[in-house]
């Protein structure tokens, strides 16, 4: 059995992963948070992929962590919501689980899922952009992951696209997911709850309970503070990959995350302003704006994909 | 002999290009502009060209040309000095010559070139950045050029970096070469010029006299209005540097084009900048921000390179 493991912010989700990309069996835990010890979380990991396993055969682990990896895949150097910093993660748990282990940063793994099984089989470049809290980014060109000189390539969320803009938790300000995420979205909805029956009802007249799947919802019923709040983010999201397809011309983009889930309430007034946005729009080929096809498993599948390779690669050498 | 020629907005440079990247006899002539018809631009190439080779044998010819070059690398798209549109001006001169003919866009030539012989020749991947009227620009990973799904990446310039902000001659406004470019330069020299005896003596009182060379000399001699052009240029230098950075972090950015012969002078505030603006910068490699090392040459080197690589895959397939 390989398993894949999805550490996000909030939540673990591990899965077994088939030679053809199928999910089988899968098993989530909450993420313990960033300020509690390293241990607790492996053994959440531990939890969550021994009840994957179910007693049979374990062959390897590949985790998708929401943080900036480093290039060797064996470090997380930074995430907002693990207590891991730059320790060798992989080694201790390729140690305590006895078989080989891969990390990367979940956008990459997303990347690699869309590219295999998913959105962007047939294309031979995409940028991909995954829309959460924040804004995760991943870069396949001529079919490969370009993963950056110190593995941090695809952090498109923290380009400046408003100088002295709102402040982002990066420390600096103006970045792209403050205006582009489904951060971006609660705010732009909150900001005009009082004028939405919808949301109130949603959230019980508490700005602080509104969540993203609620706006979603809304929106898909025709609310018009809702609809506001997906063109005025979708609008960003134009503008920025706009300001991607200028840098690299991918032959696609590929837009997943949870906000996502609004497909054209989002997508719509992305492709407009990308249209309005691009550089030569009117003498070269728009990429495609496409939703991603997998789902919240992309990640975990990805990181399945991976560690298999190596597993591969591994025996191709040995052999 | 192989030739390279750079057709730039205002001249075109010829030049013998040796096995190992030296530049022979060159010859130059003004480029003709757009409103002329195609075949005065060609004869004006063919002038240059059979003035380098001076009756010794041609094998082939690299052109840099400064526009949208399509991703087959025969036709020009668009360019703003040149009168092609889209015809197929590689198969044109390469049956007028009788020799391959290859062209591509001039800032992917000048990549070619510094990686091959300037500064970015011990770098897996590099961005690199021309700083002329507007921004040229591209991509290097894993050694190899990245010229995009339609052959049009690494155009930087165009990224929307000021929302509502400065018009630009693409048609859009806000894009990054309004505040980062020669032009960028000279608005903020001619803005203050009354402020400057050494810029109105330069330019005999005439703003629209004034040279981004003078602005250079002013600067290098210390005059405080040339100094503030260059700090400001160079602080959008970094900023958009560091938006590169997040999406790609590739190991080097090499700054080329004429505004970069001030040197430290532009370059000292855009490493700042990008030190301030790039995400991680604490937890991470920043990129060493170097000046190109082959000059105004660069862009026929990289040509030559690159059909002397086509020369050697024909013979290799051939034999």
């Amino acid at each position: 059995v390989i398993v894949g493991v999805d550490i996000g912010g909030t939540k673990v989700l591990a899965g077994e992963v088939t030679a053809d990309g199928q999910v089988g069996r899968t098993a989530r835990r909450q993420t313990p948070g960033r300020r509690v010890p390293a241990p607790l979380v492996e053994a959440a990991l531990t939890e969550a992929v021994l009840e994957v396993v179910a007693g049979e055969r374990l062959e390897a682990v590949g985790l998708a962590a929401a943080g900036f990896v480093d290039v060797t895949r064996t470090r997380v150097l930074f995430a907002p919501h693990l207590p891991w910093r730059g320790d060798d993660v992989v080694a201790r748990l390729s140690a305590a689980w006895g078989v080989p282990v891969l990390m990367d940063n979940d956008a990459n793994c997303s990347a690699v899922a869309e590219t295999t099984y998913g959105a962007a089989r047939a294309a031979g470049s995409m940028v991909l952009i995954t829309l959460g809290t924040g804004i995760g980014g991943a870069v396949v060109l001529d079919g490969r992951l370009w993963r950056g000189a110190g593995g941090m390539a695809g952090e498109f969320g923290h380009q400046q696209v408003v100088p002295g803009g709102r402040p982002c938790q990066c420390g600096r300000s103006g970045c792209w997911e403050q205006y582009c995420s489904g951060s971006a979205l609660l705010r732009e909805s909150r900001a005009r709850l009082a004028a939405s029956p919808a949301l109130l009802a949603a959230c019980g007249g508490d700005p602080g309970a509104l969540t993203g799947p609620m706006v979603t919802e809304a929106a898909a019923q025709g609310d018009a503070v809702a609809l506001a709040a997906f063109a005025e983010v979708g609008d960003w999201l134009g503008v920025g990959l706009a300001n991607q397809v200028a840098a690299l011309d991918p032959a696609l983009l590929v837009v997943g995350g949870g906000v996502s889930d609004a497909g054209h309430l989002l997508l719509d007034p992305a492709r407009a302003a990308l249209a309005r946005s691009l550089v030569g729009a009117e003498d070269r080929v728009v990429p495609p704006v496409v939703a991603a096809a997998l789902g919240p498993e992309a990640g975990l599948v990805g990181a399945a994909v991976m560690v298999r390779e190596l597993l591969q690669e591994d025996q191709s050498v040995g052999g």
